[in-house]
């Protein structure tokens, strides 16, 4: 399978995400307890990878399987920042409006771009360096207040602890992608069992935070086991497989791509989401909203295309020994 | 002289036109008749030329000049193109609202790119066409309205026509910059002899303007010549002087350089223009300003950047022959 099919396939599927979301909702609210849905959806991507790791030991019969406790104990790290950076996302929205949150869940791209580079030592040219920059520009392009919209003067006027723990937030969120690259790549494992391993501990999670709300509710709406299926819609089903599919995705992606694959993808989910909402939800079109795609397309075209496509270099290169034209395929 | 001194310059005084024309206000008004201002800028730039060509021809003996009436005949031509422009623009506003005309303003950026092209033949890489797009792009994002900005419904829900006429526009106003380029390198002609024959025209075709408006206003405030100086202050002066001189730079770099080195020097000096007017007018500087910055820079670099500073090709092509360096260089 080709990396860019699967991260097609990404975008797809983390815009439906937002919009099945929305369709989830009745009047604006949800009828059902939201944090029910990452659980179910860890243990759906437990079960898919949990039967293809046990179709994959049928056909070929040793996967490559490493069972030292020196290796397993290090899935549970990318839960346990996920934990981290959700108090921290919590915390930043007591500074901070949602839109300049929204706003600032831009920065991730470029500490994506930053992190990938010093902790998986991977070289990007200056052309790569800028089109990441791009990308968090043209996605908060998109995303500027247009006129008339409310809640528009409380953008950036917020304490500096609001903006501090942003740029903590965006570096989390990155943190959890590089790290689990790093983990994905670090040895010949099968995809499935790293898999497992990874949400195994992903549902334990999850099943404590269930715990803790209920414990912080004091049993008010029952325990979460009484309640969990409670206003499920086909909708919130779909949420949920969505959910789980984009996990399995972003895993693949992971170990045969990299976090800037990712990173593009889920930035043209967020556009692709607000061109489908136009026709949805009778979503106004602004001018930014055009801008932020041209400039999100001029990027993906600048990281990803080969240089002699950008520069012309071939027409003029004719007399090149064919050992250059491996330096540029390679860059 | 290194053409980018001379862009430098031409942004720093092409911003500083709008400071000063905005200086020269008086309560939002003019108290002088704006028509004369440019009639008196081509005066302006014909002293100059003539002095400087006059100085010219006692320095070296017989700079190039062609006299000829197959070539002469050719340099009313922009003053022409710059007329039916100006009646276009007009045209446009009785459809289109002031921000909106502002806004297709940026297209010309793009025809430019285009007519060069097709008109001067000059090839450009698909960066180089990706960056002219995203300089366009750049400037409309600074362009954006923010909320609480009034007039900001009206934006894109013209007729028709005045689109139509918004490009059209922005072609005459490309197809008037790449004229004047193909004029200024049609021949080894002495530069300040070119300006002298350009500005003659021009001042010629001011004149006639002022005489034009005169009879339509049936001589009310009496005719031009005994109201040019009226209400002028220090400030209108000093806007006529940096009107001129913007010109002269732009003869320069017409013909020493190119339209697209023009083309973002006033780019730049529009974004420039706005971070001024944030210390001096107490404009309130807005996200998109940013963003339109950083995209503009982007663009810039992209644009003239030479490849291996964008691609980081020296350190994997130390191998390469010598021929190809040249390559890269040329572009």
């Amino acid at each position: 399978m080709q990396w860019y099919f699967v991260a097609a396939l990404l975008t797809v599927l983390t815009s439906s995400q937002g919009i099945l979301t929305t369709l989830s909702q009745s009047n604006g609210r949800y009828l059902y307890d939201y944090a029910t849905v990452p659980f179910l959806a860890e243990v759906f991507k437990l079960v898919v990878s949990s039967i293809l790791l046990w179709r994959e030991c049928r056909v070929s019969s040793s996967p490559r399987m490493t069972t030292e406790w020196k290796t397993v104990r290090l899935y549970p790290i990318p839960s346990m920042i996920y934990l981290i950076h959700n108090n921290v996302q919590f915390a930043t929205l007591t500074y901070v409006d949602t839109s300049t949150y929204q706003i600032m869940g831009n920065l991730k791209i470029v500490t994506t771009g930053i992190l990938f580079r010093l902790f998986l030592r991977r070289k990007l040219s200056n052309l790569q360096w800028m089109a990441i920059i791009l990308l968090a520009v043209g996605t908060t392009t998109s995303q500027i207040k247009g006129c008339g919209e409310a809640l528009c003067d409380s953008l950036f006027s917020a304490p500096i602890q609001g903006y501090m723990l942003g740029i903590l937030s965006a570096c989390l969120s990155a943190l959890a992608g590089v790290y689990t690259e790093f983990l994905m790549k670090k040895n010949n494992d099968s995809l499935y069992w790293q898999n497992v391993q990874l949400y195994t501990f992903g549902a334990i999670f999850n099943l404590a935070r269930l715990l803790v709300d209920d414990f912080r509710g004091g049993f008010e709406n029952g325990p979460w086991w009484h309640r969990i299926f409670n206003g499920y819609s086909i909708t919130t089903w779909m949420v949920v497989l969505n959910l789980g599919s984009t996990g399995l995705l972003v895993s693949w992606l992971m170990k045969y791509a990299d976090n800037i694959v990712k990173v593009y993808s889920t930035s043209m989910a967020m556009l692709l989401t607000m061109v489908l909402s136009v026709y949805l939800f009778n979503f106004k079109p602004a001018l930014q909203l055009f801008l932020g795609i041209i400039i999100c397309m001029m990027s993906l075209h600048m990281y990803f295309a080969p240089p002699n496509m950008l520069l012309d270099l071939p027409s003029t290169t004719k007399a090149a020994p064919e050992s250059l034209k491996e330096i540029y395929v390679e860059r």
